[in-house]
């Protein structure tokens, strides 16, 4: 617990302080005012986050945790637990989606295992922080012990702290975990308050039956295990997961460390939530990368009042469609750092 | 005449052949199927567009395309029509918007002087195509004779042709010339026939009082003029402009080549309706880079039947929406060409 609560200590708001200097820096730049949109906002958002005047967002690290799911016991997956932790093994091998993606904007990934229901091999490239071989099943039991719960988020933080030695200019999450749209949809309707109907989707491609299925057990674990939406840490103990957990964490240790953090997709989100509930002012940290298929990640947003980046279409998680929006939202700290002034350039202002 | 004819002659309509064998390599990756959203649409356009089953979009190129506008004479805009040659020394001189955006996709730029009013000063990136010393005011007189129109249309196949001996894996269009705007809602009302009102915006930032005054010039233009909408040419004549001619002649040219043409910003747009009324099939090898503030930008994509892929309130144009647009397509034929199939990767399949 004391690692959590030196963490929280340590995240202060963003006070905005910085803003209006920063928007005449922008508005003295070759193009009309506004005209790049929200780039301008993504440099000024970087700016007051990092406070750096210039910042440079070349050190991009995915921390892609990975966990398994008692709930899957319900069958509420289209695809075999199996897959956990033969998909951690295809991201150390580099032939995942967000490797693909990762390579693209170039930025690394930080592999961790938070619990999947087996031993990994290892791997240099694999961190081990297994809380337990899986959550238990929240449609019969709590998720997990409050005790486990902190330590999955201490594990994020942990995590977080050793790869910021190596250098973080912007970090963003990214999961794996079969069953995990089942807790991300509990997260969802117990935080937000929707109904459990709008907030479940067909995560990696169920049919309509079992998605019925899917909604009647968060409907059950919500009623057995009744977690407090006021107690983020009770919400993650009853209906999350470890990977969920270990976000969490790296959520709050990038908002300690001032660094700006790029939510991925509905699972990711579902940390996000949980992050706030636990302190609200790490939302000043977040970005919102895209919103995806899943339709609770919608109300998420809603939710925290972000924004997303992208609209893709996408539905895979792992950290690809926050891999995108690092790409883009570097860009915007590029236009600030990078491009003439009116007066430098000669060119003439508005009439 | 004859180089436009031939180009046309050369553009093949995309039979779309090879959708169904890169539908099924894409769902042999390890992801669920579809979960890559449009990032999976943009590597089979690609795969089709090209013929090539594994494309590699590594030689990426914007062709920035200047010229000056007489309609400015009727005061539509709220920069000084000395900005264009201003801003062409910018982009020579890497400090613009879409200068930083290409560096950060890794394309080039081309930049050409299809018609500024001024005679430019030589420079090694700078390719003079000058057409006329901008177009006519067309509130008074065509915007140009038609052997105009045809001749910046040929100089943008020329140029595009120049530069595919280099290499062009994927091309962009992209603009700068105060007064365009206008221009382009002209062009935007006459072929797809919507409201004068609903096609005009603040371009570069007039106020409310010069938009009324906007939309009654494009209004005069018109009733005036009599564009033909069938006819791409007679609307490029009579209220088009050289740097919107060139972009045409490179929309088509990419076309011919069976090269895909990211399509940049209201202006762009309106290059892309008048190739398509020249050519329908063109329309085969475009993609709608992003989503302008300006209101006509949204009819076209409309009118074009095609869903652009950003939206972040940009209205720069120079092609900075397309670098961005660019940079997200080459993601997609990156998960076609360096994801791991499930057999490879030793990944379980669904249920």
């Amino acid at each position: 617990m004391k690692l959590l609560k030196d963490t929280l200590s340590r995240i202060e708001k963003v006070d905005g302080s910085l803003g209006a200097e920063t928007q005449k820096r922008l508005d003295n730049l070759t193009k009309p005012q506004g005209s790049l949109g929200r780039l301008e906002d993504f440099a000024a958002q970087i700016v007051e986050i990092t406070r750096h005047q210039n910042p440079q967002l070349k050190n991009k690290v995915i921390f892609t945790f990975a966990a398994d799911h008692g709930v899957t016991q319900e069958g509420v997956s289209a695809f075999p637990k199996e897959v956990t932790p033969q998909m951690v093994y295809n991201f150390l091998r580099g032939g995942a989606g967000i490797n693909v993606l990762a390579r693209h904007v170039g930025a690394r990934v930080v592999i961790a295992d938070l619990g999947v229901a087996v031993d990994l091999d290892a791997h240099p490239q694999l961190l081990i922080k297994k809380v337990g071989y899986g959550s238990e099943n929240m449609a019969r039991a709590h998720a997990m012990t409050r005790e486990k719960a902190v330590e999955s988020i201490e594990n994020g933080i942990a995590i977080f702290e050793q790869e910021f030695k190596k250098g973080i200019d912007i970090a963003a999450t990214g999961e794996m975990g079969i069953g995990n749209t089942t807790a991300a949809s509990a997260i969802t309707v117990v935080v937000t308050g929707c109904d459990v109907e709008k907030a479940t989707g067909k995560g990696t491609g169920i049919d309509g039956k079992t998605l019925e299925k899917k909604i009647t057990v968060i409907k059950k674990a919500i009623n057995l295990n009744k977690p407090d939406p006021k107690d983020g840490i009770d919400v993650l103990m009853k209906v999350g997961g470890y990977e969920i957990g270990g976000l969490t964490g790296v959520i709050l240790a990038a908002s300690a460390r001032r660094v700006p953090i790029v939510i991925d997709g509905f699972i990711s989100s579902a940390a996000a939530l949980i992050a706030v509930a636990i302190e609200p002012k790490s939302k000043d940290y977040m970005i919102a990368s895209h919103c995806s298929v899943e339709p609770g990640h919608k109300i998420v947003w809603e939710y925290l009042g972000l924004t997303p980046i992208l609209d893709l279409n996408m539905r895979l998680g792992e950290g690809t469609g926050a891999a995108l929006a690092m790409g883009i939202v570097e860009a915007g700290t590029k236009i600030l750092n990078e491009m003439a002034t009116f007066e430098a350039a000669g060119v003439s202002e508005k009439n």
